[in-house]
């Protein structure tokens, strides 16, 4: 059961290219009520059947580095010489509404946000094994053999960075990496201190 | 989904009498596998229907005093005169053997854990209202108006403590507090201290 809540809670989602985060988010956004998920800013050129405002908000370099400069970002990185980024206003305002936002980026930009914003909750997920994620990217029939090898190295580095994240959801079949975290948010709102406003009438 | 663990979870849950945790706890037992009810000892009186064993492990006030005398209880308190106290070694072993175990107890003995059991979870279960925990504890029929009175204002005492536990779940409905505390489980175990033997793999 989702109750009203005072204030949203921040999600960051982080995971290596090829692992399938873009199917487990599209199909938990389809389950939960309530959450918004926040397009990030690329100036990266979009793959076949993206959608600008959808998948991304496609933007060119300069367009970013006047963002930067303006400190309109809760985040940015450059990651395979393109920028990542995500608003910051976009953000605030749904999380004072009570909905939850759910930020799907690396591992650079993570790190900028968990020093920005201590109470949000960092996931990340991690495909059942490395030879499967290499399966993954190659199914997936996108990239390049070196892009591919790119791709893999750039995951294992990665994976060091997990330490850091508060959970690791496996996605294995994308039902239960989303069904894992559904089960992080709903216990994220059993939190006593994200229902304070509950026990106030208990005083 | 639940994955083989290398150790089990201990999880705490406390809650006013009357609050219906006996009956949460049965379906949460029924739903849930891995997951093992640790029988408390007590020397009050069995209630109509309550079995030795089942409910509690009824012993005499000489026995409950060798028990704390022999170093034999994770945890006991004495409370409306009688003593409820918490077998050391069953709950052990059961945690080695990967296997979840819960604990029914007060907030005394819940504080004791607390001290002894960092890494356990603790969840307080409260009634959607206090008017509402006053109307259960009428419709159990089985105490004397002096009884119920002595019953919500030790439950006033008790919610004092629930800033000292991680989780608040609201029994509106039996199958929404089971679902809460089912969500809370699952997301320990995707906790990344908790899914380190699946990291290895990709170290």
């Amino acid at each position: 059961m989702q109750r009203k809540k005072d204030k949203g809670q921040l999600i960051v989602l982080s995971g290596p290219s090829g692992v399938g985060k873009s199917t487990v988010i599209a199909e938990l956004l389809s389950q939960r009520k309530n959450i918004y998920f926040s397009v990030s800013y690329t100036t990266r050129q979009p793959r076949v059947g993206e959608q600008d405002g959808v998948n991304y908000n496609f933007v060119d370099r300069a367009e970013f580095e006047r963002m930067i400069a303006a400190d309109e970002l809760l985040e940015y990185a450059e990651y395979v010489n393109n920028y990542y980024g995500t608003s910051l206003r976009v953000i605030q305002d749904r999380l004072e509404e009570g909905v939850d936002v759910l930020l799907d980026i690396e591992v650079q930009g993570a790190a900028k946000v968990r020093a920005r914003c201590p109470g949000a909750l960092f996931i990340f997920i991690i495909p059942p094994s490395f030879e499967e994620l290499s399966r993954r990217l190659h199914r997936r029939n996108t990239d390049s053999e070196d892009v591919i090898a790119g791709r893999l190295e750039k995951a294992r580095v990665e994976f060091k960075e997990i330490p850091n994240y508060d959970y690791l959801v496996i996605n294995d079949k994308v039902s239960g990496a989303v069904a894992e975290i559904e089960a992080i948010l709903t216990a994220a709102e059993c939190r006593v201190e994200n229902r304070e406003s509950i026990l106030t009438q208990f005083a």
